[in-house]
């Protein structure tokens, strides 16, 4: 790499994209850009244009010597690219509300990153990142592709397996369970260690020390935990947590408190509520922000939003891969061996080392008991929906929505998966071949 | 060994008790057993004086010199057996009713040996149980124990790690696969070959060959498959079961099509429907023709109970240990390794070579993928739940029953366990100490 | 496979194949061959007449319909076959010579399958087993393959990992420990069962028993071994024997007594001494009486020679997998977890149950803690042999013999493996490209 | 761990032990040491004197509030302690002696850290340390033992299996070759990145990282290499070294190069030389520089010892920890998993993260193919002669050396082992009950 590094932003017109390009400028020193490159699709122009904009604003503040460039010539964008970094959503908003909606009538979970929902978004999203790796074969095979388009622990596993192009995934929570430890001990992240065990979105914190005296015990007992704005806000069962031993990710009720999940899901909808227009509305609300001309940060509103913190994770792993530091993140990558009950080439979620050959998962000291056989489940099903999202297969669809721990029939399953598919059609070409 | 083998069988007032004893006499010439001790409970002396003596008349039939005893004292049946067989019900069918009842009316599964049933039955035996293999280890320390107490797997699984005893888990399961296999195409069972991977009550036939030829693809299109008369008979989802690859037990008809179920069970319960009870008459028949004192032989009302075969796969077994045959049958045992996801000290049910250094798995050439993850779910659950039964831990029972994949509230398990404890209270003692 | 079946046996001009013939004969009504056809190198030629001469007299005198055929054609040969079989040597007994003297020039031991001399043997041959292969694919793509040439291991491993064709290797001394221990308590092979764990000519046997009893405390007590007139008659030392709880094959005194082993080496080398000219005037001794018109049988002198019941294994394998007889045999299968510290992919010797599907590995109840080390050394070189054999590469080379347990110097490696490929250069054609 | 930190010193008399007070003056402010004891044993009063008083007037210069304790009363010294060192010599430097001379008589390496002299050392030195965990479990049960008392990685591994007290094992080796690196590309310490894979002494750089661009082929290219003035001054093979792919240990010269380096210890012999008493020579020129009133710092002639680096290694390793630093450190830790062809419970030497909770190994990118079978053969080695130290089996003795890759003849090794037991038969009460 020299020292003019060139960063590619797939899906640049994303929202989050001033917080990636505040991120490049305060690490600038030692993570020296010199170039970004934001690119989206024909659909996603308006909103490039004005993110584009406030990013531009942003650079020329700072004073320091970055371009930026928009386009919507993908190949042009990863030409010579060092990095590049995903943030996209295949079918747009308007798929999620498909996926969350449409399993709640078969009595289902609608969510969009597990269950029958996060299965069709890996189905639509997977071969679209296979082809970007394609291209990037090509026209910039040393990059490293930074991945955070969700699901982004399957997306990883596919990269891993079927591209040559280095991949890492990675996602906010971990990030979000530091800052929550920090506050809630008021000390800064640096004197915090936490080890994380499991898969994205399935993780358990599995030790949690301070200057490092453990907390874990204390926190298992006054039954505080970290959660986000975008998964309904349930009391966990106390008994569980304290016999766990470990702190599970937010993302985890939908699988202990999972009856109680189907029933806020129908309850809302019967509301009329959509988590999908929500968030559409809040977009909106951020663009009109966006687009004031005396804007040239960050805006305080965009960490509202339920992703707050993805880019200062993708902006800290590649200036530790650039400066080789060895430091420690949690991150997804491929398994081999680390957790011992899982295929080798699996992609996991756990502590890192990362130098300039990339992240290493750290030996994991302890793997609650409790979570294997949930870890395993979820994997299997994973690896079937990957499959099938490479070959297209409805009936390996099938046999992967049947394995997921969260559905309770395969009849009811196979004739979900028959809705979603058409309604999908669209966007799953390997699917529906002429 | 001696010549005049000795076999203690615990719970010998059980109704299979006649097959067990054609068995015998059937196998007399490779398999001398000389004495035979029938010993149960005080509550079921009635049954044993009935059982007891269809028995007399069925050995003096045969005219061979093996003699019979009943007892209620375990020690002396005990004392210097070279062979012990269990089959008991800890509770009897009341605690079978309580199973089957009460998790219905939290929507949940009522089953007598998985999901919340299936757990409060280990937590009622498997503390018996070992305190036999106690009596066992000081009065006939190199005897096997052949268990067929269910559930069998986790009975098995807490004797190899909590005593010095020899023991195998088997179920009838397996030989009703053949018997169904053997009617089906009309070929006697020898030239059938079937490969077993998984757990008790949760495996999955990969492979089966009649004459080395393969059936699968044949069988899982015909959709034919092989049931039992104690599971509810739904039909099986055809695409799922294609894509499978395997033929599944007819247990797992409670994990693949868990709605339809709890659904048949809700049902049932409506319609004053009760499993045990059904048992309950079956057995109080059997018991009416086994008090004819012209009866010498196992009548044939007795192949229809559910548990048919279980004497014969259990008479098997001694046999081929007695006589070092190195023949292959499928039973419950230490994993070592075997499916190499699975804990090695975790009891699987798998294709064995049986010598007289007792079972040892045969590689499993092929474990279907969509199968691990709920394999290993289910051992999740169930070594959580041996520690609960051996600690009388309650917190541990609700980890374990949370997670059991068919348990989708941790909430709603709480208060279940709550019920079910108390309602076992008379025969969980670990878990209300004085 | 129909009933008329056809067996190529290539290298069929060995003297070993009078034991094929009568192994053919004897089983004919449970394995009903139809075709043999033999076939040889332009070289073998005159030994094939005299060879296939014998064996015609033999199905003659049998009066079965068994048909011989003789063929230098080896593609004629496969086409069609249900079985193949491999008894060959490349180079012939001129290069045996070289395996077993040039090394003890530089100090090392002279032996045909371990250490220099083997990994010669390896290099020369492997490409030649994989041309086997490769017509195979093309012409009997469903047959079976038994290797029985060695160095067997390796050219096993390289056979399953490198070609489509099912495949199995094979070794008379597991037969041969059967033999001894039957002649020993005169007791039928049958009721005697052994459990073998290690690599081909690196097996110990670790478990002994007679009609279930085990013998192998006081086999080790009274230092008796089983042996082989092909490896010197050192007597192993008895402290090591009793410690290590498992009876050695006998090749293992090339590494338990090494040091003794090349002194002999040395001291016949000034003798004089050679094997190889040792074996080929035996086995011009053995044609001499193969020629007799009036010989209609395998004759006596046969056994004497080191590779006794090579074919006797190779007969009772193709009927146990024609059969779908599910016995267990001692065989050289890949890995696949069962030895879990070597890789999946290695090929290892031990007892597996043979079906119609092949042969499936037991599990091994115990590995002695003290043969695991040299049994993985062994292996290490092995696989980095067989790489060096597939690229013709002498670094590799190199590498695999400075990884040999045996060789004490990389320095004296690279010159003796340098003398030997330029002596073995005919033979190496990937070694030495124009 | 309070602010006054207490370390003890085992060994305290020993020449590096002002290197260790050095370290603990420069950390000061962030490991906040107030009282360090050195212990010994009363044949080291004379030295431990001498030593202690450096000691003293390094710290009276240096102005920081820390005391320096002497003792010979070990007990006293470990009460309370939050740090333990140990650098002894059981036996002193006349039992080094024993094994470096003894096995040349038999042909065979004479040398202190492996083959049958670091057995010797082991078997000395295994039961002291196992008194002192034993002593530490009462008197100061959270303490950390870091022990670089050689043989490092067996010591570890004895502790790690038959203590409760958490011990990590140390080596100056590893600190060594990145001063190599240091100095050869002149770079500091920390722009460098090497990943180490094996055992102590047994290890292979298979990585090395100059601000994230790989050196290794470079290095493998022009034959430099890391080395040590305890170990003979042999050149590699050039051949060797480029297909090993990594640079291997000094240490490895033993195995790769064992008939120069057996040549070498005959010769030297021959010669009248002998290493134990020349470092006896430096010890004391060292000890009489240590006299010197008016020395009040570590005399530059330490770092000519074979041990350079040892406490350097030490103090930084207890910072680490006390300060949750969460850096990368090469340290002999528990193996669970990370090799995975290697038991859970053995020691190895890997890169490790160091947090308050200990060393957790990073996973090993690369294990060099063609060194998995040597680690695991020395491996064997070190279990069973650990075995050996604890039950004071002469046999397990045996069986341990015999299974050394450096040992070619179990007979030969039964002989000298009688003279070695013999001969340390003061320092194995073990192996000579009464």
């Amino acid at each position: 790499m020299g020292n003019g590094l060139k960063v590619a932003v797939i899906g640049g017109g994303s929202s989050y994209t001033p917080e990636l390009i505040e991120g490049f400028i305060q690490r600038h020193e030692s993570f020296p850009v010199s170039k970004i490159v934001l690119v989206d699709i024909p659909e996603g122009r308006h909103k490039l244009a004005i993110v584009g904009a406030l990013a531009q604003r942003m650079v020329e503040k700072s004073g320091l010597p970055i371009s930026i460039e928009l386009t919507l010539d993908r190949r042009a964008a990863l030409e010579g690219a060092d990095f590049v970094s995903t943030q996209m959503r295949v079918g747009q908003l308007e798929a999620r509300g498909w996926d969350e909606s449409i399993p709640v009538k078969y009595g289902m979970l609608g969510q969009e990153t597990t269950g029958a929902g996060g299965m069709m978004k890996a189905l639509r999203t997977i071969p679209v990142l296979l082809d970007i790796c394609k291209d990037m074969e090509e026209l910039c095979p040393d990059a490293w592709l930074l991945n955070f388009t969700n699901p982004a622990g399957m997306v990883t596993e596919a990269i891993l397996n079927h591209s040559r192009i280095r991949s890492i995934g990675l996602c906010n929570s971990p990030i979000a369970a530091y800052k929550w430890l920090s506050s809630l001990y008021n000390v800064p992240i640096d004197r915090i260690y936490c080890e994380f065990a499991g898969l994205n979105h399935l993780h358990w914190i599995s030790r949690i020390e301070i200057d490092g005296e453990s907390k874990l015990e204390e926190l298992l007992d006054r039954q505080s935990s970290y959660s986000a704005s975008n998964v309904p806000q349930l009391a966990w069962n106390d008994t569980l947590m304290r016999e766990l031993g470990a702190i599970p990710s937010y993302y985890l009720k939908y699988f202990y408190l999972h009856r109680e999940m189907v029933e806020e899901g129908k309850a809302a909808a019967a509301r009329g509520e959509n988590r999908a227009a929500t968030v559409k509305r809040l977009e909106e609300e951020l663009f009109e922000i966006y687009k004031q001309p005396e804007l040239a940060e960050k805006p305080k509103q965009l960490e509202q939003r339920g992703g707050a913190y993805y880019s200062e994770a993708a902006v800290k792993l590649m200036h530790s891969i650039y400066n080789n530091t060895g430091d420690i993140q949690t991150l997804n990558v491929r398994n081999g061996g680390t957790l011992d009950f899982l295929p080798d080439d699996a992609a996991i979620e756990v502590n890192c080392v990362v130098t300039s050959e990339g992240a290493s998962p750290v030996h994991v000291k302890r793997v609650p008991e409790g979570t294997k056989g949930l870890i395993h489940a979820v994997k299997t099903y994973e690896s079937l929906a990957i499959e099938a999202a490479i070959t297209g297969s409805k009936e390996k669809a099938l046999l992967a929505l049947a394995s997921h721990p969260l559905t309770d029939s395969a009849n009811v399953a196979e004739a979900l998966l028959e809705e979603m598919l058409e309604r999908n059609k669209a966007y799953l070409p390997r699917f529906f071949k002429v």
